[in-house]
């Protein structure tokens, strides 16, 4: 007997559950855990409700909200890459689509295919609410960093043209809100010399 | 000199990261580890998103999702308190006011009127929005809870009274996501005594 369309719903927000497992190398500002993908996808979604007045073209602010909520659950199976592990990133795309097709597969058709297109658009940065979304993911583990002392970028050696170059979509979703994160978050840390700048 | 808008809208956003702190007493899916603030709410908020259509009334979706994203904030200064602890409830009201005051004062004016009377929305229950955000609410942990074996009703004793009294307003939110959860996740925990059902 086929599943009920509850069933379906509830077997995908159970299997939801599995995203607080997934650890991510942003410190929360007690300076000494982790935060998980699920609550980096709060925080996000949070900022992204109080902070979307500075998005450089109107969206919608409950799509971009969704996709914010959903855009990690693919490292349910596919793991957490770090932003700057350039190797890890490598093989990334193909382990995503192989785990967005079992995760969304959970949900009644309709549904798959409403959040599966979801996730697409927002890994493909191409609309107003994809790079909004896109730039509350980059500005929640930068304010996080910024919070405590800039260490996980001086532990892990990241340099200041690999934040540039994964933060090239931010000032597409707010010039605004990149402003601030520059001035605020990345060049006081650049300046103490906890983000490498080399060149 | 005072702070700018985007100042206090990102100070607010800092002091947000605490609700990662708040351990509730709901056990993960991975029956290890307690689910946090941060994590609750977004499950809650994920479900939201799946769940809406079995809202009794139409409700705002955004709505519905904000009010579920802030819901605990106020648990930062208030602590936690358990569903069943009657103690503890005695004093909650007012240890949640005063931290309502604080933390929504972080914010612009504006936004800050406008969350804190969200919040106290979700607290009366009244409105179509706020019945089914309490829903979303009760029904996250019922469906881990069961997930996990029902340890955490059992190990505390909690009573199937005292979970129908807290569920009042389930049914009020959505008659179907009700009937779900208890033939789902609420009586068969009941028949195999992990819910003291005395009466």
């Amino acid at each position: 007997m086929e599943k009920s369309r509850l069933d379906k719903q509830f077997d995908f927000c159970l299997e939801a559950d599995k995203e607080k497992r997934i650890i991510r190398r942003t410190l929360k500002s007690d300076c000494v855990n982790y935060e998980n993908d699920a609550e980096h996808a709060w925080h996000a979604a949070l900022m992204c409700v109080l902070l979307s007045e500075y998005s450089n073209e109107e969206i919608d602010v409950l799509k971009t909200v969704t996709m914010i909520l959903i855009h990690d659950i693919v490292e349910i199976d596919a793991g957490d890459t770090y932003a700057y592990d350039e190797e890890g990133k490598l093989s990334q795309r193909e382990r995503e689509l192989k785990a967005a097709d079992r995760l969304f597969g959970i949900l009644p058709e309709d549904q798959s295919r409403k959040l599966r297109a979801l996730w697409e658009e927002f890994e493909a940065g191409e609309s107003s609410e994809a790079r909004f979304a896109r730039a509350m993911d980059n500005i929640q583990p930068a304010m996080l960093n910024n919070a405590t002392d800039g260490r996980e970028w001086a532990s892990r050696g990241v340099r200041l043209s690999q934040i540039l170059e994964r933060n090239e979509i931010t000032p597409k979703g707010s010039k605004r809100l990149w402003d601030y994160q520059l001035n605020n978050f990345l060049l006081p840390n650049v300046e103490k010399k906890r983000i490498k700048n080399e060149e």
